[in-house]
């Protein structure tokens, strides 16, 4: 595994010329993740988030504000999408990140004239290129070619193992095996985008014949997203120690589920109709050394559980390959919104809960020698902790619908209702870093058609 | 449905004068499918097969053979993929149909002055851009956004059902739901590209744990693939009176399995590395409105089988949905080859034994506002016929590989074996008909890395 080394864009004491960066939950200048965004008058382009600020690249490029690796970072950035700069990998990607860090820094000693080999006017040629972020439309940072959604949340696993096989709930080969399967592309949506109830197939267990009605049972899926940079030719696995160099950032992946449709069409094919109505991401890139200080061990398996096989196992990976983010859960009622009452926290779990790391989920899918390819996007699968405060779907949190989630505005829910609001947010804070964010992941359930 | 006319291009009668064409065991006149191909010197771009010979229809367009509507189907298909074409529907498309069978007809009434507004010198026009197929190459005819395979053929469903699931065959919600699930579009190639035996994790019943290793149960799946053409807006569903309107063509789709790696892998969210290492296609687009002719009733369900869900049920395509498509795989050993002997015929089935139609497939998929996009990809599933010889995969010729296959040889065969070589054909022949087929869909098995 590619480890990457904290540098002076980490450093908890930098701060920026940008009005609201400084503190920023999501977006401090320690972060500068990259998405793509398009405002009045012009169209899609590549930006990086900065406070409640976006540096728009192509102007920025424009002004002269990057030479050498990451002038060409920053130009495969300025694109309609980001698929170019996700296959170029980590030198350009962190040039880019470095010489943003110089550009946005206030007072540290990287904006001086000797660090600058392009001058010290940094901040004179990068202002007018800042927009307020309230007056960009975001959109999806890249075009995905394939979707493929991982379960790598044990606990989600057991939770809903238990719903749908009682007796069963964790089958053999989850601890061997990290499972996936491939979802829908076409379907994924950027935060912001409304999702419509879906229709289905239903059948109580008890009825006789299935029924073609609204989905009675929608739920949300907690999962984190991750953006594959350089891709691999097809026959050609990616070794579980290089895997990590093929993974060019990271965001929030709510992965929406009728859990009716589902119940009855998933045997013996998997999930289809009951998923891939809509998948809802965040539209920011974080990339993996903005994450870098999060890095942990890998948490020991619980004691008799079997070692992963040879082509899983990776001593770098399992010593950092592991990461410390919260991800929480908030919801905001149709009635919470007019009575001026805040989203209310359904979950408060952590990235720290995947069974397999990143690099092991990417290592599998490419074992049997199936190719990548820039901007395909993988998903952990709903990440649930232990407990039931830190449960990542409504299906695990309410037990099948069984005890109803109250509200402050003196709802419940055993399931998700028209008008119902879902955010994703995710946080990563430790001891002596400068915390960052992902930004939102937010979507409202539409009445079906 | 939109039922498709028969009009003067289905003629049996209607010959041309393309050498080779008349009687060709694929590409007669009646058929005219679509692919992209390249040949010496000049790129990816769209053509015509006719008899051994393809026509470049960017040579073609330049040479002011099309006017109108078909003058605009011939644009959009002369790009390097077809996805444009596709995108137009059915109007443009039977517009170029009736230009290249007027350009490329033998003394048919169809070439005098009257009824050729361009005027008659149409073959001294068109034989400059004739190429000849062994001098092309081939390509996938477009860039699938996503691919989803059904699992629409009933007895290979039993037959596998039974390997997998001795006691409980056909599950509950097959007769109520055209199963399926989302397939893997990176790793679809053209008929002729070799397939590298992949490698995974194998469990054999009675061991305690799973190896890492080259599959040893290689086989083959015989598919039906359907190209979507025009699409849907994501929310909006598809009647299945007019999903007929949003398919623009078919192909042979032989859809490889790792049948040791799915029994280990597949639950309980699907096939996932067991099949997403390579799929191929055959790369010739052959058209609803060649296929026509070959349109039959949707055989009725057995006694006692539930009537579909009012949203698959339409009264024409229950009187015309179905194909009558002779589907079949041949079997060719590097022995076999070195011995000069025929590749050998292991299945010989038809289209007409799917339980759902490619309209109720389609309608389903868009049930729940999944949005298809031109270019997507359906495949049928294995089509196996009721009794042994039409089985649609050694899995079941085999019954799981207890029975092996005597080949000419003197070999055997279980599963595939290294050097193996399959091809997929199919041959659509009904009496007043010209006989049409699909060309191949080919690929030889490469020893593991």
């Amino acid at each position: 595994m590619t480890e990457t080394p904290l540098d002076a864009t980490h450093d908890p004491a930098l701060r920026s010329w940008v009005p609201g960066a400084d503190g920023h939950a999501d977006f401090p200048i320690q972060n500068l993740p990259l998405g793509i965004f398009s405002s009045a008058g012009a169209g899609k382009r590549g930006g990086v988030a900065i406070g409640d600020h976006v540096l728009d690249l192509p102007a920025a490029l424009a002004a002269g504000l990057f030479a050498g690796e990451a002038a060409r970072a920053a130009e495969a950035a300025s694109a309609r999408t980001l698929n170019g700069f996700l296959a170029l990998g980590a030198a350009p990607r962190r040039a880019l990140r470095a010489r943003l860090s110089e550009i946005l820094a206030l007072g540290s000693p990287l904006d001086s004239p000797l660090d600058s080999p392009l001058g010290s006017d940094d901040r004179a040629r990068a202002e007018p290129c800042l927009l307020p972020l309230a007056d960009c439309t975001l959109h999806l940072p890249a075009q995905v070619g394939d979707y493929t959604d991982f379960y790598v949340g044990i606990h989600h696993a057991t939770n809903i193992g238990k719903v749908f096989r009682p007796d069963n709930p964790l089958l053999p080969n989850y601890k061997y095996v990290p499972i996936g399967y491939h979802g829908r592309a076409s379907s994924l949506r950027v935060s912001g985008t409304d999702v419509r109830r879906p229709k289905g197939q239903l059948k109580a267990p008890e009825a006789e014949a299935p029924r073609f009605a609204p989905c009675e049972r929608l739920d949300y899926e907690l999962e984190l997203g991750i953006w594959v940079g350089p891709g691999n030719e097809l026959g050609e696995p990616v070794p579980v120690g290089e895997a990590a160099s093929h993974v060019a950032g990271y965001c929030l992946l709510n992965d929406w589920s009728a859990r009716d449709i589902q119940a009855w069409e998933y045997q013996p094919l998997g999930p289809f109709l009951s998923k891939n109505f809509a998948s809802t991401l965040s539209p920011w890139v974080v990339t993996p050394e903005a994450l870098a200080p999060f890095r942990i061990a890998q948490p020991p398996r619980p004691e008799g559980d079997p070692a992963p096989l040879p082509y899983l196992l990776d001593e770098a990976d399992q010593r950092t390959g592991a990461l410390d983010l919260e991800l929480e859960v908030l919801l905001s009622t149709a009635r919470m919104r007019e009575q001026g009452l805040p989203p209310h926290r359904l979950s408060l779990s952590n990235a720290r809960h995947m069974y397999w790391t990143v690099a092991q989920m990417l290592a599998h899918h490419t074992s049997n020698g199936c190719n990548l390819q820039p901007g395909d996007l993988l998903g952990s699968g709903t990440i649930s902790a232990p407990d039931p405060t830190g449960f990542g779907s409504l299906l695990e949190t309410t037990r099948g619908g069984k005890e109803p989630v109250a509200l402050p505005s003196g709802e419940s829910r055993r399931f998700l209702e028209d008008g119902d609001e879902v955010t994703l947010r995710a946080r990563a804070r430790r001891d002596g870093t400068a915390p960052i964010g992902f930004g939102e992941c937010r979507a409202i359930i539409l009445p079906a058609r």
